[in-house]
């Protein structure tokens, strides 16, 4: 599988990466688990993204056990894990309100909290999950630098952050940003000009792309029969199914997106990784950007 | 009161600033005038901001005629005033159309006009009102020059620039802009998100806060029945008043804004002025925002 | 006729642009074509705009002609042209969607068959005529820098971009992009509040404006009849016509647009040109920015 280096001779991630944000959801055992990591490690997908956050703040301590029961898995995948967003459920009883933290306490807390969960010694990259108004970009700065010098983490990122926000963290920070976790699909295309794409081929960063396949909607939304209907026509021409045109949409484009596979289904995960192999003729892509769009470029 | 220091060593402006754009409806003498701005010092409130075109051109004069009465007060307050708004008038018997003016004589005319009205040797921070889809950023520099050399202005900001905008104008000028007045509150929250906060932080610029209250709408408009309704329970938490949560909200955000209070009542400023003791829980400071944009954050 | 320099001591083009891209629908002879140029050369206009992708795909074959028809206009004349754009069109057999292309190969090879069709040996000036979602900057990079060393094509600009893709070429190439063709105009007055003008003229670089006239719109459309009506009224003041009165609107911007003239008609160009001489008073342009937007500035 490709890979991409996010640092010099210190850090590459697959390009397909393999999203755990519905882990809690798939019903596994820890040995079936062991088993869905190795076989996408056959496939070359060691990059692994996770958060606090999902399954309740519950998804990093199944994905913990793992790496628990099968201790030689840690040093060949990559962790990417995030912190930032709290919302009321039951492993948070103080929380009352949806709201995001970045100070820096809570960063710090927050990742070593994510170190036991997932059983690790360090996180490879740790992103802010949300821009949060409340940002004060010299606290993130201080947490960073706090976890960084403790080796709890290796690497800083950001996800869904805009042009003027990842250029303020930025700003405050000893050792760049290493990417930034962005929605990038053809469903939501809108997210493809407001200039974040440009930035980050600009910057030489490598976005992380999460919802390629517009979080399942495009399978069966009423609005996206366009999209569908295009990408079924452009699918017979390379023998590719849906997801594979859509994904091999995200992979044409210039800034080098990593997208993001959420499924647990390993044939899935197989049928997806082969979108690396489709190089969407222009005409071809540009249509199906048509087809979600509802008009012609200009 | 707290201080924020505009430039080192140089500029330092009290956290909360008393406005005057509405000084001319408050039917005060020069008398109580006076006594107003000696309880506002009292308080710590010493930065005092004012505008040509305040009171249709007359505010300054008002202004001016307590600082001729009691000169004593002069150096004890900063004054910040601005220019390039022009609109129908009886004082403009030229102008028929609303526009806007950021040539260099134009500026250097109304300093010089303000000067007078003010009745004051040197303005503190002149700002540019509005915007000007003509600026010549080039004539506005000339201008700044041209006062700062005569003594007549120390200091230049801007209002209601947008960051293109901004930088626009700085990359012109010899010395920084040490402000930018914008709309910041939790009734127009859309100005939050606009990427010119982030920007503020990054440079270290604190922009006045202008509107903190949403021009009283918040007080009664039907749109912002939500945001009072969690506005009043929170500030039950804190034991405070609407005014006083919303302006917290204010206060709470990182790039350190400075409030406008307008009121003419002393004992409505006494009260808004505490407001600087209310530091906002992230839970509450989320739950305002999710009132007032009926959508919690994502 | 008032001259801009694009690039110190290289290249100049004259404030008035004469705009080719209805030159098929003209219905001239070449010797008309020849003797319309020379008139434009007369007034001062040397500046002309093209497109491979003008009357689809001939427009550069027909003012070829002209130029081989009359070799001594070469030198008189700056050459622009622009690629990246594909339809479906009888000279375009192999497209079946319309889309852009902005490989290092089809950049070359577009402006290799614009030389052709032109009948000359340099491009004065090649722009990328849409911002492409597909662009990698390093490929457009690559073209540039090849076409500049075989001496094809002497500088390069853009067309339609928005701040962060100019950016980003920028970021890649060797020399400076001389100029952004835009549309700029009363009529679609958004692009005069989004940043872009802003941009430009902070690293001074002139705009070429095309639809200055919103397209012919503004002389029938219901939706643009208040801007008819105070254009009209303030053309009496100056005693000029509505396309002038346009015109002036887009020459008193400080970014010193330089504005496409699209009309084969010789009589309409000499009117259109005296804009030049139309100072429009700041209230006036303002009445026309109101007129057009319905709102007055804030």
């Amino acid at each position: 599988m490709q890979r991409t280096e996010l640092v010099k001779g210190e850090l590459s991630f697959s390009r397909m990466i393999q999203g755990y944000w519905r882990l809690t959801d798939w019903q596994v055992t820890t040995q079936q688990l062991v088993q869905f990591i190795e076989q996408g490690l056959e496939m070359g997908i060691t990059t692994t993204d996770h958060a606090d956050v999902y399954g309740a703040f519950t998804e990093e301590g199944v994905f913990g056990k793992a790496l628990k029961a099968a201790p030689h898995l840690r040093e060949q995948i990559e962790v990417v894990t995030k912190c930032g967003i709290l919302f009321p459920c039951d492993n948070q009883p103080r929380v009352h309100e949806k709201h995001y933290n970045t100070s820096t306490d809570y960063i710090i807390a927050s990742a070593e909290r994510s170190l036991k969960e997932l059983c690790i010694d360090t996180i490879d990259v740790l992103l802010i999950h949300r821009p949060d108004p409340l940002m004060d970009a010299d606290a993130v700065a201080e947490a960073f630098h706090r976890l960084q010098k403790d080796g709890k983490v290796r690497h800083f990122g950001v996800s869904n952050f805009t042009v003027p926000q990842f250029e303020l963290l930025q700003s405050r920070l000893e050792t760049p940003l290493v990417t930034n976790q962005l929605e990038i699909s053809a469903v939501h295309s809108d997210y493809l000009f407001d200039g974040n794409l440009d930035f980050l081929q600009q910057q030489r960063i490598a976005p992380m792309a999460w919802s390629c396949l517009g979080g399942g909607d495009v399978f069966s939304a009423d609005e996206f029969a366009p999209l569908r209907k295009v990408a079924e026509r452009i699918g017979e021409h390379y023998n590719a199914s849906l997801d594979q045109i859509l994904l091999a949409f995200v992979l044409a484009l210039p800034c080098q997106a990593m997208p993001l596979l959420g499924s647990g289904n390993i044939e899935r995960i197989r049928r997806q990784v082969q979108a690396l192999d489709i190089k969407l003729d222009r005409q071809h892509w540009f249509a199906l950007l048509e087809a979600a769009r509802g008009v012609e470029v200009p």
